[in-house]
This record gives structure tokens, C-alpha cells and sequence, in this order.
């Protein structure tokens, strides 16, 4: 019998199959901890909806798990390769399809790279909304598959609320077409909204057609300095209460801003031991940041006052703040988030756990959202030290998701549950509520290839 | 054997199942066209999340059709009595059980009317965003059951952006607990959004988290009455030409300007042929309304130069447009949606096909998210001509929905496929999409006793 890769070959067509032992270890794993590493068996650059349709129907008749992938961005192993597996990269089939400045609307396809999209939008006077920090090279294809957030989503909503309509490949390697072309509809089941966020496991989208906001002219830019990450965090509710709703409100601890400056070479840290960024936009751009300086002001915060334009190169600095790292057994960030209101106490909550457990921390925080990325590491020492030292992170991991969960807080608020963050999904979700998913599943991929494992 | 009614009473209690004929009727339907009337066996008025439970768990062992029913504003007919069918008011379960003004989420019963909501919320300094012009009456199951829309919702989305999380029992009278309290969350599969606008059909909704947003302080509201109503409509594209996003852009026919006048003894029709509505809200509403004024009056309309007072009793006036008209087979309410670009060509084509036909038309719309209202309606005369109008009537119908679909539209922006609507939904949805929502349909409720004939 044929190997996979050589059916896929002969039913794609040459170029599009590599087996090239450094490509299948460079497309084997995302950003995520690797709990179980699987080189897959093939990696296939689909060029269009035929190729993606093709390579699906190739796998399913022998049954081989296919993982989706973007640009691997993912930070929860959504892409991971699973046991026996092929990857099917969408990074090809990159084009802006249509780009319509009356409808507000853009189709594109899956590896369309979100930065590329809003570059697009921008000579039109409008953007596509959801910027998660990896903007400059994740793909709207990841985007939507795993419902990215972003840090303007507070005011502009998640990937959800920006996709209109789908064309998916479903497991049988049939395409539909789910949604709208207009701004509403609300013909028949929400499909679109179901495979938004579902990590590959229902279908591989193969375009989206989404909705464009309008580029805000004006953005003021606020940095706030804070002597105490709690305090920060209480500037976050104090901006809500005064009912003014910014673009983007990021919180960064003391141990972020430490890492910045040694990325930069700036003194951020010298500041404060906190900051609060805090961007508002469009026509009342000006009068909303009046208000914010005011109320930070009053919550203890030294408040820049000049221009805006420091504050938005640290929102810059801010987006670039994962810089190069890779989460593995000693570093993991997460990506819980609780209500609002229990921001500061979750704070205090992080802190303590890190003392507890002697591990080290830093966080940055969607603050707006109420979606907190703390990170957890500890530093190396030697296999014995190591391996005890990976322990308490576990530990600090487990309890930072078990204190937000009795918050009523989630495990995840935009970067999915992918494959390592499965073993907490009980602890938020009950078994109904996952067998229920389960079924919906089978009905989509009854078996079980698309990205097993993940998500659900 | 004992009666379904018998049994629900047994099961419930006294005072909650109730046949008296004058409550069957007046829940036998709610506000759209009646193709097929039919009597109700029961209405059980559930007082508590295990009232439904019992009531489905009653119906479900005899396979008895249940009819979830909020306040019966629905125009397409997803409230009507089916054949055999237990209708289950969820009206009683009104409460607002929490409102949180710091994480700014509110949690409710069903049957909690939208307007109680958003006065409540307004305490604060908050909304319930989504606002159908039915709000004062209208509960938020519904609103959830239908995907809702409103005015407001360009600028602030449908119900389905505010919806956080759900309770729903289940078609095994089983209950289950979905979504997250937080903004963000993206663990497992989107269920919230697959009941939001499922119609009854999967499952009922007993209560719902929800987000709010910020009361703008400040609003501008702008009238611009045209000489036609293709410039009118115009005017909408302009103003998204200018990048501004209005709250409120509401576009009314000379039809509609007749019927207000009618209503109110006011003199709209002589201040021009077509009027539209636009109201800026926030921080930035003065300087948003200045573009808008001087956009539309580039564009040939006479706007109101003073303050917005009478502009905004015009709103309050749109809300009520309406008034007490009920659709039968003589006057039909639509509901398409276009890509913003083609709304002046659609109207056009309304008008065009209301002359075909000769039939009578009126037009509202939630013009920012190219969402029509057009009614269409024949005067009766005797029964010879009215069979004959009713025919034409269907013509025209039948020929707005074509023209909508070819324009790349939806044959509901927001009321819903309900039961009315079901003659349609295969010119906009292929045959795998229909198959895959059955198969779900099937999947949540294999009995078919919820809501059954409605929505897919
Ligand atoms: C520096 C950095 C900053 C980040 N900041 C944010 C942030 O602010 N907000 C946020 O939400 N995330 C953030 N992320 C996480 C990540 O960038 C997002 O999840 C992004 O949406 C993934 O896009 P991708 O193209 O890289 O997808 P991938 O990582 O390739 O895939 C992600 C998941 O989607 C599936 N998938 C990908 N494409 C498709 C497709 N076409 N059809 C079906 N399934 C598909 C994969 O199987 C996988 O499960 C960040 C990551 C990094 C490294
Ligand atoms: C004057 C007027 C103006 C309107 N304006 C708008 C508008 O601007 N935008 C708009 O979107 N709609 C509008 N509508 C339509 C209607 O008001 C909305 O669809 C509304 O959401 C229905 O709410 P309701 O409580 O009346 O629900 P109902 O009419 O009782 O039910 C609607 C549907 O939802 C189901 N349902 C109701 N409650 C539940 C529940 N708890 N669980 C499960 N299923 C349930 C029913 O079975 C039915 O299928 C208008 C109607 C009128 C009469």
C-alpha cells in the first residue's frame, strides 16, 4: 500500500506534500508546553478549497488524524501534530478575495495574516477589529478557529462578533457555506458561530467573510504608573465606574515591566511597580482620556500628561511583550479571566500563590476583559533542582486556575483549550455540558480526524 | 388515561396550567400571518426553573409538542400553537435575580420584559444594548430565542453580543448551564450562541447572563427629511463613507411618514418623501453629529439645524411605528437584509415591485446594518377581490425575498424564521446546510417536541 504522504501527493499534485524531516519538526508543534511530541507524517501547503477538499478526503479514507494549522501561533497545542497525524498549513492560500469599502466587508482566505487584512482595511479607513498581540503573523484563519481576542476587544468585540459567514471543508471533504453576507441574519442555526473557536476539531475553514469596523481618527493614549500592582488593577473598575469605555486597557505588572526594559533598555520599572495603559479612540477620544487621567489620578496613579505618544510606544512595547519566548515545562503563561469586579482580588491572589509556591511571575492582563495572562517560571538550576522546581510550577499553575474558577472565572478567555489546557476543562465544565460536546463532535467528524484531542 | 393538562396541573401545581378558551386563543398565536391556527391543549405559566423541567419532562413522556412562549411579540410566527402543542408562557419568571454594576452583567429569569432591564440597569449608569422596538414588551427570552435586534444594534450589536451564558432545559427536562459570567471565554464549543436564536427549538431558555454596557451620557439625534427615498438611503452610505458609526440610523419610506402622521396628527409627509434618523451617542455625539449633518446635507437633505428634541421624538415615534397593526394574509411585515452597498438598489426595487404588483408599501429600516421593513398591504374590498389581492400580495412577497437573495441578502435580519418564514429558507440555504441543522435539531431534541415545524 502507498504511504499517506505519496497519496496525497498524487492527489494534490507535486509541491504541496513535504516529508523533509526539518519542516515536519518545525510544523510538528506550536507555542504551547509539548506534552507529548508527535513528528507528523506529512505536512501539506494546501493552495486552494480542491487541495484542502482533497488532502481531507485522502485522510478520511484511511482514517489519519488531520491538525489544521495557521501560522502556529497558538499558545494551547491546538496545533500540535497528534499521533500519526498530517498537518495541513493554510499559510498559502493568503489572498484578500474581495476587500468591499462600501459593504464594510472583506472574504478572504484562511492564511491571510491578520496585519496583512488590517493594512488593507486601513487604506480604506477601517480595520478588522480583533488584534490579538501575535497580529503581525497569526493568520485569520487561527483567529477565527480558536476566537481570538485581542487587545481592542473590550470595545470591538472578539473574532465572534467580526466573522459574518464560513466556507468550511467538513470531515466527508464537502464544502459549505454557513452565515451571511450582511451585517445580520438570523436564517436557521448560529453554524458560523459554532465553528468559530472550535480548534480545528469540526471543520477546516477554507474563508471568512468578515465585518470591518471603521479606523478610529483620533487615539489618545494614557500610561498610567502605579506602587502596587493591586492598585492598578482597581484603576481598571474605577475607569468602568465612571462609564467610559476605552479601546484598550492593559495592566502590567512589576515583573513585566522588568522584562521590557531588559528587551529595551528602558526604565519602566523605575516608574512603578505597575502600569495601566489606556487607550481611548475615535471622536471623543480626547474627552474620554480627560476623564481616565482624572480617575487614575484619584486611584494614586502618576498619570502621563504629556502627549500621547510615549503611551503608545509602550502599547507597542506591550504587544510585543511575549517577545520570543515558548512555553515549556518551566515557563507556561495562562489565560484565565474573571469577572470584572474580582480583577484586584485575583491580583492579590497570583501574587500570593507565586510566594507560596516559590515560583517566579509576571503578568500582563486584557484588564478591560477581565483577561489575565500571569506567567509562571521558575529558573533552571540543575536536572535534580528541575524537575522538583516543575512540580511547584504545576502546583501554581493548578491553584491560579482553581482560584479563578471560584471567582467565576474561566480557564480560558481567548486562547483555547487546544491540547494542554484539557486537564482543567472538567473543573470548569461538567460532564453534561462535555458530552454534549462530545456529540457534537461525532455528528461532525464521526471519525474523529480532525484534530483529535483538542478543544473539547 | 388522565389529560396532559391533568398531569402538567399534577405535576406543577394549581394556577399554573390553564384551559379556560379565552387563554388558548389569546396564546394560540403571536403577531405574524397564521397559516395553520391552531388551539393550544394548555398554556402552563412556569413560575420556576423546575416548573419547566416538569412541564417537559410531562410533554416529552407523551411526546406532546411544548411551544416556549415569552410575550407573543414575534412576527414570524414562532410562537404559534402547533398541532397538539403545550404552549409554555415563561412570563412569570420575570425577575431580575442579580445585577452587578462592577462586572456589569446581569443575571435573569426568561421572562424579565427588556425595558424592566435596561431601567434597572439604567440606575447605574448601564444598558441592555440590544433594543427591538418591541422593548417595552418583549422579554429577554425572546429576545435570546430570536437573536433580537433593535435599533441600537449597529453601533452595539445583536442579542447574541450581549449574551454571556444560559440555562436551558433541555428536551429531556434536563438542565444545563452554558457559556461563561466573564467577557471573554472560549472554552469548548459556542453553545450559547447555538440556542441564541434557535427559536424554541433546541431547547428552553430559564435564564440568561448578560452583558451590559455604558448609558451613553450624551446623544445628538438628527433628522433629514429627503424629496425621495433612494437619496435617503443614500445618505446612510454616505455617512459610513465618512467612517462615523451612529447608534441609531433608522430610514422610513413616505409610507411610513403618512402612517405616523396618521397616528400622532403630526405633518411629516409634507416635510418630505422619505425621513432618515440618524442619533450619535458618547463622548464624541457633538462632533460625530456635525459630519453627519453636513454629510447629509451634501446629499440633498434638509436637516434639522436645532436642537435634537424633536429629532428625538421622531425615534420614540419610529420605536412605535408599528403601533397596533397585526400581519395577516392582506399585510405582510418583511424583514430582508442587504450588504449596505445595495440598499439603495433594493429600495428601488421595492418600489418598483409594490407597482408591478399593485400592492401597497411601506418601508422602515435599520438602515446602518441594511436591514428592511418593507410592508406590503392590499385594501379589501369584497371577497372576490381580496382572494385575488391576497395572491398579488404573495407575488410581491415572493419577488422581495428573490430580489433580496440575488443581492446577496438574508431573508430575515432579525425576526426569525419562525413558522411564517419557513417557505423560503430553501432559495437561501442549500440542502446541506438544512441537513446539518436537522441533524442538530435532532441531536438536542431526538423526540422533535420542542417547538417543532419552526426555525430550520
Ligand atoms: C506573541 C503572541 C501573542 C499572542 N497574543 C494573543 C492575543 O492577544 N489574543 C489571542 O487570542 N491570542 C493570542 N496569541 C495566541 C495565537 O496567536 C492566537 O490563538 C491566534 O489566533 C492563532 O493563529 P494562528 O494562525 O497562529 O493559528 P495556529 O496556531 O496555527 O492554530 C490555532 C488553532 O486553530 C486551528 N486552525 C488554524 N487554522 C485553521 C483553519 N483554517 N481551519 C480550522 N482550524 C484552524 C489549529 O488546528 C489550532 O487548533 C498570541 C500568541 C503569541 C505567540
Ligand atoms: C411592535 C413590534 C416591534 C418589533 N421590533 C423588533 C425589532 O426592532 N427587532 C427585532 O429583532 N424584533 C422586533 N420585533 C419582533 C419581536 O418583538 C422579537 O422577536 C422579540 O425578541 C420576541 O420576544 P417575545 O418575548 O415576544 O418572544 P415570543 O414572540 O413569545 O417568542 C419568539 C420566539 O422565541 C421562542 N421563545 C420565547 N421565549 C423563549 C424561551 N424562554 N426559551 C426558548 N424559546 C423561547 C418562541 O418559541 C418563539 O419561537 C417586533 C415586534 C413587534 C410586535
Amino acid at each position: 500500500m502507498s504511504s499517506i504522504a505519496d497519496e496525497l501527493t498524487s492527489a494534490l499534485g507535486p509541491g504541496k506534500v513535504v516529508q523533509d524531516p526539518a519542516v515536519l519538526a518545525a510544523y510538528a508543534v506550536d507555542q504551547a508546553p509539548v506534552l507529548d511530541y508527535q513528528q507528523p507524517l506529512a505536512v501539506v501547503f494546501a493552495e486552494s478549497v480542491p487541495d484542502v477538499q482533497a488532502a481531507v478526503r485522502s485522510c478520511a479514507a484511511r482514517r489519519v488524524p488531520i491538525v489544521a494549522r495557521g501560522a502556529g501561533t497558538g499558545v494551547s497545542g491546538g496545533a500540535h501534530a497528534t499521533e500519526g497525524s498530517v498537518v495541513l498549513s493554510l499559510e498559502r492560500m493568503n489572498r484578500i478575495l474581495d476587500l468591499n469599502p462600501d459593504d464594510e466587508t472583506a472574504v478572504v482566505e484562511p492564511g491571510v495574516v491578520n496585519a496583512d487584512l488590517n493594512d488593507a482595511a486601513a487604506r480604506h479607513g477601517l480595520m478588522f477589529a480583533p488584534d490579538p498581540a501575535s497580529f503581525t503573523i497569526s493568520t485569520i484563519g487561527g483567529n477565527v478557529a480558536t476566537n481570538a481576542g485581542g487587545l481592542r476587544c473590550a470595545k470591538y468585540g472578539v473574532t465572534r462578533d467580526s466573522v459574518l459567514a464560513l466556507d468550511v471543508v467538513l470531515a466527508d471533504g464537502s464544502l459549505i457555506h454557513t452565515g451571511h453576507q450582511t451585517f445580520k441574519g438570523v436564517a436557521g442555526y448560529d453554524l458560523t458561530g459554532l465553528f468559530v473557536g472550535s480548534e480545528g476539531t469540526l471543520g477546516i475553514v477554507v474563508g471568512a467573510t468578515v465585518r470591518l469596523k471603521y479606523l478610529p481618527r483620533e487615539v489618545h493614549t494614557i500610561a498610567a504608573f502605579y506602587p502596587d500592582f493591586r492598585q492598578a488593577a482597581a484603576g481598571v473598575l474605577a475607569v468602568g465606574k465612571a462609564r467610559v469605555q476605552p479601546a484598550i486597557m492593559e495592566l502590567l505588572d512589576g515583573g513585566s515591566l522588568v522584562q521590557l526594559d531588559e528587551i529595551h533598555g528602558s526604565d519602566l520599572a523605575g516608574r512603578g511597580a505597575s502600569l495601566l495603559l489606556v487607550q481611548t479612540d475615535g471622536f471623543g477620544a480626547a474627552a474620554e482620556a480627560d476623564v481616565v487621567r482624572d480617575v487614575l489620578a484619584a486611584g494614586g496613579a502618576v498619570v502621563t500628561t504629556e502627549a500621547s505618544e510615549e503611551a503608545e510606544h509602550l502599547v507597542d512595547m506591550r504587544r510585543n511583550s511575549r517577545g520570543v519566548e515558548v512555553d515549556d515545562q518551566y515557563r507556561v503563561g495562562e489565560d484565565v479571566a474573571v469577572p470584572r469586579s474580582r480583577l484586584v482580588d485575583y491580583v492579590a491572589a497570583l501574587e500570593s500563590l507565586a510566594e507560596t509556591h516559590e515560583v517566579r511571575l509576571k503578568v500582563v492582563a486584557h484588564a478591560g476583559d477581565g483577561n489575565l495572562h500571569p506567567t509562571f517560571w521558575v529558573d533552571r538550576v540543575n536536572d535534580l533542582a528541575d524537575a522538583e522546581a516543575a512540580a511547584r510550577l504545576n502546583k501554581a499553575l493548578d491553584a491560579s486556575i482553581a482560584v479563578a474558577l471560584d471567582m467565576g472565572g474561566t480557564i480560558t478567555g481567548e486562547h483555547g483549550i487546544g491540547q494542554y489546557k484539557l486537564r482543567w476543562l472538567s473543573l470548569e465544565q461538567p460532564e453534561p455540558i462535555r458530552e454534549l460536546q462530545r456529540r457534537l463532535k461525532e455528528l461532525f467528524d464521526p471519525a474523529g480526524i480532525l484534530n483529535p484531542g483538542k478543544a473539547i
